[in-house]
């Protein structure tokens, strides 16, 4: 079973990486690029000898992401289950 | 007009980033994660004043992604055009 924690940057913090790449894109040529902000994605597989439920799963995210994943104060995060996990 | 591009390191590359976070997974009480890989993902917001057909963006990601925004040698690159940009 696999799922993907999504951990972006709050909208109202600042991205100095994305601006990087943003200039970066610029100077490649790239044109009408307005706004980059760069985020990171975890995918965590999981034993399927001890099979949990997607809303387990759900809930072991949402905690992984609280105690080491996401920085809450500056982060969000979004978890999806696999369309496999979710049947 | 925006879109995501998702990079992966390829299947058959280590992932130290990957293995660091299993290990402090089972640190802190989670049990049977079986695997972790950590990759980056880029929001791209475009123009709405220069409007480009979603062939066109998608075209052009792909280029970024080539020259910036992944290595082609030990990471893959998928384009994701957000549903508004879809229609």
């Amino acid at each position: 079973m696999k799922a993907t924690v999504f951990v972006r940057l709050k909208r109202e913090v600042l991205d100095p990486q994305g601006d990087a790449i943003k200039r970066a894109l610029s100077v490649l040529g790239f044109e009408g690029v307005r706004d980059v902000r760069v985020g990171k994605l975890v995918e965590i597989e999981f034993d399927d000898e001890a099979p949990k439920s997607p809303d387990q799963i759900k809930t072991e995210l949402a905690k992984m992401a609280d105690e080491l994943l996401a920085n809450p104060v500056i982060e969000d995060a979004r978890i999806e289950l696999s369309p496999a996990a979710q049947k």
